[in-house]
């Protein structure tokens, strides 16, 4: 059996933490004099009841001592429970949602996805979208420091490369997570603060700089405008938004390691070198697609190509021009850039860069063992040969990312959208980016139009893609529960 | 340096059988009265004059000692070359192919795919639809001597998992083919004869038995009939169609053991009982489907069912009804077909039933890994425990079918191809099967009217995925052409 408790405590703080922070858009509907104050109130104190609640329940528990099997239990339950409260907020205000609705809005939040069903956002009181700028940047921070705590003990997908050497010890898993948490929330705190006052001096209102500075940092891309970052029309916005989506595409345990003064680190690192390498290379190629197409030429070429390449790569989603009428060149590049993604421990989704290039390497070594039978060749990241286990970690990883993306793209063309539309719903909820291709969930529209299964195996695509899939997967093996 | 003298004997060999077997369709004509006969005659003469110089300049190389790096060379130049010559009739008969076209079709035939540029099949002259017919019987046993004698000694995607463990002496690779292989011949042959009989018995003519059942032993698809199978109306010649095309898609070397009495081989084989299992259980979810959807009931939906499937798994893609028109689900169902593929050693292509197998064991193999970390286990094939190698292998190998389909999609895609029609005519090239989906390519079109560019990137595409992709892509690598 597993011990709850300990998995109790921690979701109850987690929950007090959000129940707490809903008098935020309180705060913001009460200042702009909207009527749905009370409502955020009263939502609050449920949440914050519930955490306190399941925080005396669990506090028994050897908190710091968590097991593998718990890591897991805490990892998914986190995710699928603050959801379920954070949704209260769509529910009960003037949004209205079903519970469908607002449990999908609630996750695509918090797993910094950023898919909307809320239409007419540009009308709808700051209370609510606040909350959900909040809900990524509440959901980024938690990603990097599940990433940098958790990940590496779970061995998934080739994270076990990230293990630090002095911590191979499980026990000592949330102390040393709460020590580098606190670095890395420092600096999270510190770009965010940054991110909102380059906006607001490029431009944007101070509500609109603060919620899209946290939609940019946890890579989330929620906007408060339909139209997204194209709003604005501020090719100065543009790019601050550029620089500033790459700043959470990066790993952030690197930036407290500059911080401590290493800054050859930063440049140094294989995984930020590769990632940089193909976002220039990528948007050169989108550019000169642009310019032959005869869609936009020099200054606004780069700079269209720039934004779509790095708002796709760091999995952020927002969009400046509609990019879904440049013609077939780009919804091809649009597909490569959905499954690359960005660094590891950053706010990011997809399948992350160290991946593709452990991939890229596991090809060529497989290729030369082709000719060379008896030879070795071991694959390399980063210029040292790494184990076995974690190629093999990573070559499952990819195989079962593409096969969870056709699987749900599959459920979806069956019953009954086309093609386009399931396939790039599909993807785009497993990578975390936000919107698809096509007319039902293109960066145009909105998923409000989808029915209610869609719209939960879709929360179910973001969950997955959001935790490196196997996380979520193991808690269906009948094997996990028993001892 | 490679040594090219045993290379240039065995393609020389090569050429003249196929010069020679030109007098086939020459004969053909010169029955029903056509006027090309004197052309194939004249194809004949150059290609069997060719491979009798290649034969003469090669000779005097070490033939039964061919080394891996010359096996590569042969095996991708016996599929390039002698498509170049089994195109001659193509371009100077009536049929009045481009050299681009006639190249198309005659990989086409070779690697059994059956993706054709030619319209009006109904009234062609009967010496080019037999030559069609040959050119995938011909490619059929090729491939299947290949797959035995070749490439598990290659290490190919896990195909070493299939080299018995008296042969690892890579020179006794020829002697071996050989013998294995007049066994093979013989049940390809039996197996052709017994398919055309009974399709004349069940109301075939005597032309359009034999070519058919070239076709479907060889699992290649070419039809004498623009409307494939659909053509003759007939249940009975679909059950029978069914039935082959299972034939054709098993393993070979099984039917020879079985022959010489060990016929409990064939049901105990891991890969046969998947295969089966497979194919019954899609068809039952296809029934389904028709069922459902108002397209069919009992045994029409039953048959229908069973057709497609089996036409798409066994990467044959003869056609009876045009499942084009029966909605999304049907779409995704064939999808997920093409990936599938049959059996090894077998006529068929794709991405093969054994690597399924694995890769499945492999993910749950990996599931199993992140709950407990310290265990032990192993990847199984057929119950028992296989190599990390052969693991990483048939990854290495699934990933590289996955980028080259999504490869040549984008680029059919860039070219301006919408997203189904590029990316099924990708897959249905790789995977040897035949008809895509959509307007262009789909089962009730050709790909006549594809511009030249596309036409030689399938043509390209049939070729990787035929010779298992490796084996054409070391070629590329400088490496391999260094000492």
């Amino acid at each position: 059996m597993i011990d709850l408790r300990p998995i109790a405590a921690i979701l109850g703080v987690l929950l007090a933490v959000l129940g707490t922070t809903m008098m935020i858009p309180a705060l913001v509907d009460l200042i702009a004099g909207q009527r749905d104050v009370v409502i955020y109130a009263a939502a609050a104190v449920i949440t914050a009841f519930v955490g306190l609640s399941l925080w005396l329940a669990g506090r028994s528990g050897e908190v710091e001592r968590l097991d593998l099997r718990q890591a897991f239990v805490l990892t998914t339950a986190s995710w699928v429970v603050l959801s379920g409260f954070a949704a209260i907020p769509f529910m009960w205000t003037e949004t209205d949602l079903s519970f469908t609705d607002a449990y999908f809005e609630a996750m695509s939040g918090l797993t910094t996805t950023g898919a909307t069903v809320i239409a007419g956002l540009d009308n709808r009181p700051p209370g609510i979208l606040m909350w959900r700028a909040f809900l990524h940047w509440y959901g980024g921070i938690g990603i990097i420091v599940m990433a940098i705590a958790l990940l590496p003990m779970m061995q998934i997908g080739g994270m076990q490369l990230f293990r630090a050497e002095s911590s191979d010890k499980q026990e000592k898993m949330l102390p040393r997570a709460a020590q580098m948490a606190k670095g890395i929330l420092g600096t999270y705190l510190v770009l965010t603060f940054a991110c909102a006052v380059a906006y607001a001096f490029l431009g944007m209102s101070v509500f609109d700089a603060i919620t899209h500075a946290m939609s940019t940092i946890s890579t989330g891309g929620f906007s408060t405008h339909d139209a997204s970052i194209g709003y604005f029309k501020s090719p100065a916005i543009e790019y601050a938004a550029i620089f500033f989506m790459l700043a959470g595409s990066l790993p952030f345990v690197l930036y407290v390691r500059v911080l401590a003064g290493d800054f050859s680190r930063l440049l140094a690192n294989a995984e930020v070198r590769l990632f940089f390498s193909l976002v220039v290379l990528f948007s050169l190629v989108s550019m000169v697609e642009q310019v032959r197409g005869g869609i936009a030429q020099g200054e606004t070429a780069l700079r269209q190509a720039l934004f779509n390449v790095v708002s796709i790569m760091s999995t952020t989603g927002f969009v400046a021009a509609d990019f879904t009428h440049w013609g077939p060149p780009t919804d091809a590049l649009y597909f490569i850039l959905l499954f690359l993604g960005a660094c590891t421990g950053s706010t990011a989704g997809g399948m992350k860069t160290f991946r593709i290039a452990i991939l890229g390497s596991a090809l060529a070594q497989h290729l030369k063992r082709v000719i060379y039978p008896n030879g070795v060749f071991p694959v390399l990241y980063g210029g040292k040969p790494i184990g076995d286990d974690v190629v093999a970690s990573v070559l499952s990883f990819a195989f079962l990312y593409l096969a969870s993306f056709m699987a749900i793209g599959i459920v979806l063309n069956s019953l009954g959208f086309d093609m386009v539309t399931a396939f790039s719903a599909s993807i785009t909820a497993v990578a975390n980016v936000g919107p698809g291709l096509g007319t039902v969930v293109g960066p145009a529209q909105n998923f409000a139009s989808l029915p209610e299964q869609v719209v939960w195996l879709l929360s179910f695509g973001m969950l997955m893609g959001r935790l490196e899939l196997f996380t979520v997967l193991v808690l269906f093996l009948p094997s996990f529960w028993r001892r």
